[in-house]
């Protein structure tokens, strides 16, 4: 199991080291800032989502773009909320966030860059291969991860420190700040391979109810974790007074909701004919992760 | 001529104004800063040319998907530009710079929400419409907006900053951080209206030369014009240490290269079959003008 997830990151990370060409010359410490964070490491949990959505639907193309493009969403979100405007982080995936390393101006353009460059490769590719799927596959990822979706989270998690916020609200930033990108992988890949509305409904419930045990754990581990586990400081949530599941609920009981929104997302999947053995094993891992 | 050029321009600026309906309750904040430098005004030079070329290859549809997604391509890289980590501007089209309003978090997430929804607005268009040249046009403007474009001027442009650098290194700068825009404006048109090669060639071509134009006489104006002509602080490229045009050549040769390179523009007008009345005008209007 580990280690099939392991080849899938592996396929990943490999695609993403020639995402980004080493360009000589003039624009050297763009490429460098946008390398820096995009090669860092990390779970590669969305592409490696939207790959297993992929097959399960009977897809066996290269999604390479798309593939890299939810990754370099991802990762610019993380340079930009780690800036010092934003959450103030200096340590991320174990290393110094790219603002520590690069500055603030290179950071915030690396940011723009990665986000360019999602959409910069997918029209590439879209443009190369015809078809409506993979134009619909960049449209997926561009609301997710837009003004309705991820960046919506983060202003509401920005404007919500040192506030005393309601459950719903709290569910409504994760729901976007962290849902919208996760269920996104899921359904992007079940687009691109042309699964039946039944089967990307599927994947996306499936996505829905992971994505919310992704962030419940998140919330756990900033408080339960260390630093060098978890790659970055924990406790940062307590530092910016922000408003975490543990403001509404003990440890065990976050335990407890992930376990019932495993159960769901597993459900979910049952209705699929493909391989789903590493779908199920993900949301699994999700609830037992340490880091 | 003035009047004909309002007409497109009031165009524009209705189609933006709907652009990013305001959204009731949650995201109120991410939209008001999205809106205010959206809105702000502006010559809209970009949108103008893109539609004049549209029209001059015998475009008749609507794209106003395109025209309002060059602009706020346009528009966040202006917010981010005047941030305190970049040129750390406080006035920006006659007001305060958007991270003066709004604070630098909602400022940066502004820019980045725009930079997103331009994508997203023009591939929701694209999948309406289906057909290649509205995938194509998307893509002509991630890449003139991208890393091996307008962000690589950018970065080029900071880095240069309290540098003494050459006029070729000059020109880099500005042939990716103004003209790649500019020239993009004009092949969306030509491609979105499914120009013949040639006549998307002419189109590119003039724009390569009135994109210089623009800058040349954007360096003069910052040196010999008043904040209030102008609507931003004039003499922040002294003030940032910018290297300009004018660190080359006096005002008078300034004035002489952009007359060789406005007239460059207009003979490559000459072998289009279509009205190209405006583009001529807008040509002449650039080397003329005092904001």
């Amino acid at each position: 199991m580990k280690a099939d997830i392991k080849k899938y990151q592996d396929l990943i990370n490999a695609r993403l080291e020639t995402a980004l060409p080493i360009q000589p010359g003039y624009f050297k410490t763009l490429y460098e800032a946008m390398n820096y964070s995009l090669r860092a490491g990390g779970k590669r949990i969305r592409p490696i989502l939207m790959q297993l959505a992929y097959e399960a639907v009977g897809g066996s193309e290269d999604i390479s773009a798309y593939l890299c493009a939810i990754e370099m969403v991802h990762t610019y979100s993380l340079i930009h909320d780690d800036l010092p405007s934003m959450d103030n982080d200096d340590l991320r995936r174990g290393k110094p966030t790219n603002h520590m390393v690069f500055g603030e101006a290179a950071a915030i353009l690396a940011g723009d860059g990665l986000l360019n460059q999602a959409f910069e490769s997918m029209l590439e590719d879209a443009m190369k291969h015809g078809g409506i799927e993979r134009v619909h596959a960049a449209y997926i990822l561009a609301r997710a991860g837009g003004i309705k979706g991820m960046i919506a989270g983060q202003i509401l998690d920005i404007e919500s420190e040192n506030k005393t916020i309601s459950l719903q609200a709290l569910e409504t930033i994760h729901l976007h700040k962290t849902g919208a990108l996760i269920k996104a992988a899921l359904k992007m890949g079940s687009v691109l391979g042309r699964g039946t509305p039944n089967e990307v409904h599927a994947l996306e419930t499936y996505g829905e109810h992971i994505g919310k045990v992704f962030q419940i754990i998140d919330d756990v581990l900033d408080e339960v974790s260390t630093d060098q586990e978890l790659g970055k400081r924990i406790k940062s949530d307590q530092k910016n007074k922000k408003n975490t599941y543990l403001s509404f609920y003990t440890v065990d009981e976050c335990y407890q909701i992930a376990k019932e929104l495993t159960d769901k997302a597993l459900s979910a999947l049952v209705m699929l004919k493909g391989d789903t053995a590493l779908l199920r094993g993900i949301a699994v891992d999700l609830i037992n992760r340490r880091s």
